[in-house]
């Protein structure tokens, strides 16, 4: 008999995968309590009108909100969301058939290339990208193709770049759909540039992926933070794209509440079946959660793009902000990509890295090692970029390293200080 | 180029699903809305300590309780888990190493399923079972190997049974282990009958997994509800069991809160690592609600086996609402399974099926025949038991419903005139 060690051993499907990159800078950051600007989320308090409505919900008379929900999402906010995406994307959405709510964000990744990536396909990835959709990808059963979004060689003597510089070349773009493309994965504004995608670059993959009868996978998590005059344009609005594309959000991400794990999956309703086999079988999402994201996008509707709307002054206060680190890191000596969405800022670090005195190994990736002498040495905590590469392109990120700014202004002029002394 | 409707369809994996018996009957539910004792869930409030918990955790002054939590946990609660537990278990337990935080009850039963069974693996199974277990070996690719609780064939003349007349065979329980069985998955109390496994059984069952270095999943969602003089017995702590048995409950169900979709699964450390790969892909569980059920399980630390205690309020409470339904079946001429343990009776129908006026088909089960009679003709909602058997053995279901009695008092009278009407 095997022995018990062997036994328990992990699945194939799932060999090869660990602890991420979020776990190991995760224990760095917690042993040495740096300045932490690497994780994606907020270091002040979520709007009042937002946290409010979860406390009145839990106490809310009718108790049954403490209860399952209806399976595929909690109806009031299904009907709410659909109003509101309905609003956005100028069609009729029906609540029950054209949107689905997820555990958490990625979960609502999780499902769309569970529920239609089969053993073989091929699903094609903008890098750099989130590395969730790599290890979905994997476990699905499936081959990733992956397609580098590459920098214009242009004005090097610039002190900074924009991330629209960053694009993909067509010739390489049409060489990577093939017959067996089942999937295309596309995130605007993307992590970790902050590249919006405009319609000339969204139109030339709407034309490939309906060349190649292939699914586009939006994942539009960071819509809602948008800089002038920066537009968002969902590619699901495309002609002849809404019959091929799932479009999938995060509310917690949009209102400053990433722990209230909720995700959004919206598209036609043949797509959307496929999903609801998948989440048959993990059924449930938190009930309270669900009414109180229900009445904040009631809320919405009634004040939609006027100036009290969360989704108008979040932006525009981050604005600020992302012009403010803009400054900074030109100051340290280093060159940032101005991202045009998001608020996630990658910057390039080399041109300050002989006056570190850190000495780079071959071993490992030139970024995260200045990422760790960075925890270690000066207290700031980022995220090297090269994580965001599939193993063979590691080297068109190692120069960067991404720092989130949807911080407070006293977290920024800390950060200010700290990346001073690096000039 | 296949159409796209065929290259849209279900991969391989998924393929057989569809939606489940819970939907089939929720749909009937909303068309006739009938008394709804179908679903496992209450229709009274649940206890004010646990609700004003949620409301005060929202409006918390520390706001990082709507941002993402540790993975893997809540640290606030895998500490109070560990206690909790620990205490039960009479075991010091690791909360960062021996404790995991799932998204649902539900999803506590996928990730170790997942995590542990392999391609070809066989999974043992009693039957009833929670359909749900069927589904997920499915998805990872192993085999479910049924084994059926078999009723004693004695006294057929009395007007009840007890879910302690159903047993395992234990020549059959041999018979179904082999080289390949990686995984037994144990639930107990048991759904849908109650039953609460005796030391004599589970000795037989733990074993028999030691004899076949077998994985025990210990299903625990009903630990709580146990009705005198029966006792819970834990799998995990008989002798050489803690280190093959990863034990999974849900603290929705404990508190009646089921809406807020949270699941915890405890374990050795190496049994629980490979959960932490597949978790590492679903990461984020609601942090509000993470940080409540933490605040709760403290108050039930202090107050433990106390009498104003919720673990001790709610089964008591119950205890009397078993006793009415079981007296109610009765006097309506259904023989019911008195539960040890659990909020769900079920009973034996086919005394009172020819008072109906039914006729039953050959083509389909006729517990689903009889469950949807019942909600069309007389305004009453049950599940049909054969649900809870694999294909090969839903004769052995077909005579029974199972009605869920965690119920107001006023609900259950109506349930009293309703059944009245049938004898």
């Amino acid at each position: 008999m095997t022995s018990s060690k062997d036994k328990f051993r992990l699945p194939k499907k799932y060999r090869g995968f660990s602890t991420n990159i979020w776990n190991e800078i995760t224990n760095l950051i917690n042993q040495y309590k740096p300045l932490n600007l690497g994780m994606g989320f907020p270091d002040f308090p979520p709007p009042k009108d937002v946290t409010r409505v979860l406390s009145e919900v839990a106490t809310d008379e009718n108790f049954l909100l403490h209860q399952y929900s209806r399976q595929f999402g909690h109806l009031r906010l299904v009907n709410a969301l659909a109003k509101f995406y309905g609003m956005l994307i100028e069609r009729d959405l029906n609540p029950h058939k054209e949107i689905l709510i997820n555990g958490t964000g990625c979960q609502a990744l999780f499902t769309p290339i569970m529920a239609h990536v089969e053993e073989e396909d091929e699903v094609i990835i903008i890098e750099p990208y989130f590395d969730f959709y790599e290890t979905i990808v994997k476990i699905a059963g499936g081959k990733c193709k992956f397609i580098p979004l590459r920098l214009k060689e242009t004005n090097s003597q610039k002190n900074a770049q924009s991330s629209c510089e960053w694009s993909l070349d067509k010739k390489e773009l049409e060489n990577v759909f093939n017959e067996k493309t089942k999937m295309f994965i596309l995130n605007t504004p993307n992590n970790p540039l902050g590249k919006v995608f405009n319609l000339e670059e969204l139109t030339i993959i709407a034309d490939l992926c309906k060349k190649w009868n292939v699914l586009c996978l939006a994942d539009e998590v960071y819509e809602f933070f948008i800089y002038s005059p920066n537009q968002h344009i969902r590619i699901c609005t495309l002609p002849g794209m809404w019959e091929r594309t799932i479009t999938t959000t995060c509310p917690g991400k949009t209102f400053n509440v990433t722990g209230w794990a909720l995700g959004v999956a919206y598209g036609p309703e043949n797509l959307l079946h496929n999903l609801k086999i998948v989440e048959n079988d993990l059924p449930f999402v938190s009930t309270p959660i669900q009414e109180a994201f229900a009445i904040i996008f009631e809320q919405e509707i009634k004040r939609f793009r006027e100036k009290d709307s969360i989704l108008v002054s979040l932006p525009r206060d981050l604005e600020i902000k992302r012009d403010f680190m803009v400054k900074t890191l030109i100051e340290a000596g280093m060159k940032p990509v101005i991202p045009e969405g998001g608020f996630l800022i990658s910057v390039n670090w080399k041109h300050i890295a002989s006056r570190t005195g850190l000495k780079l190994e071959e071993d490992e990736a030139k970024d995260f090692q200045f990422t760790k002498w960075m925890i270690r040495n000066i207290g700031l905590a980022g995220i090297p970029v090269s994580a965001f590469y599939s193993q063979k392109n590691k080297h068109l990120g190692e120069d960067y390293i991404r720092f989130c700014f949807l911080k407070e202004i006293k977290t920024l002029q800390q950060f200010a200080d700290i990346t001073k002394k690096l000039n």
